[in-house]
């Protein structure tokens, strides 16, 4: 029983449809890179996916009305393709759920005419905060690998498991024969990392070959260094203080 | 496969019904006021819902007989409409479960052809007992935000999300062209808040147009709010006392 | 999709079947009751319960051979009925699994022609041993509950909730219009307690209108009531000893 | 719905197949085992199983490259048989994710024309290390066990419980009339046991008639051996010291 459904709001004419998935997870880096694509380009919403596997909550907004958890698939016009970006609440809380909710956004996706897909993720680095983060990927196939290392995607370097959507939507893309890749953002110890984000974002912008204003991301970035600085410097002070975590809550 | 079943205890004419959901929740806030309404006006069960995604639990009665764990119906006659009030014992215990039994739910109430469903919840605010709840609200769609407004019911005010029953039906209703409305009492500490849901009662009795007796609510609320008050009199007196927790069981 | 399976050793007549439930639980009342039967009775399995929703075992046999983790139904000829006892190495793990497995039994035992249905289960009564168990009971309608009350059996003293099959059981077949009841033997600290299911074979015996040799058991509860007793004569001379959970780990 | 699906990569002509199944579990004995069997034999995968009862991860490979977690099975022509053995990086996660893969996987076993399966596992045998490692077996049938007792392998030794797809493919396997056991190296305190694999190996040798050079795992052996030894000596000479298992994270 296929329990996981999408529904359109407006139905779109696609043409070579590229997607960006940015869903939550590691340092929120996915999420960021979404959200900052969605706002900065204007992209629309078009559709949204339900699933049982999600999370049972409903979320009260504002402006006093109401709205399930969800997956959002928003779009944009580019010169020669059309750019998604699906965006997200939550991802499913079972494997189960993961294999269902994952294959049915490929399977949508595919059934647009879709070609490229591309998975944001953290990739966790050690315990330290990392000034200049490095841009990792793992892709489908070597056409897709060999574009991504042009644009300073290191490749072969990142190693271990990749959880939930940003892994299995590019596994079951290749399933598919779509290009598929999942780029990751060198992070460590920030639940939501803007400096991951940004470098992510610099390659993507490359990658899509549109514009994008990463002044207001800067500003969380910077905001971000100038913290962490001074908790460094405290720390340093300190013989036998609390834990950093301890200190820091919004630090992991 | 759907496995979630209502079963008919008598077949009823409806006309125009609206639905109150109290089921098990938040200050158990959904319970009192769907409880306190069942009895005050007399209504009768005339149908149960029955769900493996329930508990596997079995009731034994004081008669020396037993009842499944479920969800129940009533109905009572008002001028202009049937009242049902959906009591249950227990909520769906996984998220999958939440979607299915929910569903179920609303697609019963519809097809009885019921045009408007009022959720009752406790909306959860710190740690201090609330002398004087107010009751907050988020609805489906303008008109009910507006009709319910004027009864004196908060919106814009309650953010985060809503946890199974209360918010799913909600969200159903909205997706299946039903009015829809989740009313809350602000609650805190208590497991069973009696202040709340007087709250909530003195606003459903406006919606509904109908008279209810609170005095039995009153001698509770009452009583609560004396023992509160000893309870924080006695905890001026204490320097390095047990928690308020560990003294009063019953609050959480 | 329905995955509990029962499988036919052998294909036999049944008149008027009797099923007695044994499944593990509280105190292990209701296995030692089923297995006590079975054995004294000479009664033999002519079918098995296999499901996906019991844990994923298989048991190694001293002969060599292994046998997969199931449910497993007994029969023995009575003068006026079949005796069915069904036995088994566990229960199904989730609400979910506990719904299907119990359906499934009611059933097929529906099936075979089945009229009553007792489930034989331990009812818990707080923290001291229980010298002389009671017998509690309830029961799906009046005809059943009058019959074992003149058995001995107590109606309307135990309160509270059932879980898994002992109750699920009796619920489906009220369901099914088959006259069902859980017997309980009062029980306590005992992780396996001979007397309380003593108390409840003494029952059965008149219930079934059956010669059944309790010497077997009578030496196991001599043996726990002599144990228990040097427990407590020992406890009573410590002053800050170990609990009694820690220095007698069989009990629980 | 069966979820848990089989991809060929090539098909073969199987003669008369038998199957060795070394996947995750304790002391690594069946991977460890599988692994080796398939590296000195140079056997060739053939077909992978994906299911979304694995955990949800997609692996990051040296190459760049990702895999969906998957079990694998590999052929190898022998003088009288087609040698298939199974590989993987997981086991499904809940019993019912158990159930549905080992089905699948003795199913399809069935559907070569499958006759005889060896599942490979470690057998825990208390806290300290074993020196000189038996093997335990248990079988589906007379036949298959007087064959493993000739080659050493110890029948009616082994008693508990088998957890996991060791023991139900082998519970599969005589449901499917398929010959089956599964064959235990005695292990205990180490997560990867070099020793308890080379136990089995020596018997495998002489069960497929083939030849297989030991030397590989023989280091493995030596160096635990070597490892362990130094360690019991320096418990020796501590009187308060770490326990083993703090001192030696590697160690279970």
């Amino acid at each position: 029983m296929k329990n996981t459904k999408i529904y359109y709001k407006r139905k779109i004419k696609f043409k070579d449809p590229i997607m960006i998935v940015g869903l939550p997870g590691i340092g929120s880096v996915g999420s960021l890179v979404g959200e900052y694509l969605k706002n900065e380009l204007g992209a629309k919403r078009f559709a949204s996916l339900y699933s049982p596997h999600f999370i049972h909550q409903t979320l009260m907004l504002k402006s006093g009305y109401t709205r399930l958890i969800s997956n959002r698939f928003y779009y944009k016009e580019l010169k020669a393709n059309t750019l998604i970006i699906l965006l997200g609440d939550t991802q499913a809380g079972t494997p189960e759920g993961q294999y269902e909710v994952n294959e049915e956004i490929v399977r949508f996706f595919k059934h647009l005419g879709g070609k490229t897909i591309y998975t944001i993720g953290g990739y966790s680095a050690g315990s330290h905060y990392i000034q200049n983060p490095r841009v990792f990927g793992v892709a489908t196939d070597k056409y897709t690998k060999n574009a991504l290392s042009k644009k300073g995607i290191l490749f072969g370097l990142a190693n271990g498991a990749i959880w939930g959507s940003a892994g299995l939507i590019v596994s079951f893309a290749k399933k598919n024969r779509i290009h598929g890749a999942c780029i990751m953002g060198e992070t460590s110890v920030l639940e939501i990392d803007a400096n991951a984000a940004r470098a992510v974002l610099e390659v993507i912008k490359s990658i899509l070959g549109v514009k994008i204003n990463l002044e207001n991301i800067d500003k969380i970035k910077n905001e971000t260094d100038r913290m962490i600085k001074e908790l460094e410097e405290a720390q340093k002070s300190v013989q036998e203080g609390p834990t950093r975590k301890e200190n820091f809550p919004y630090i992991r």
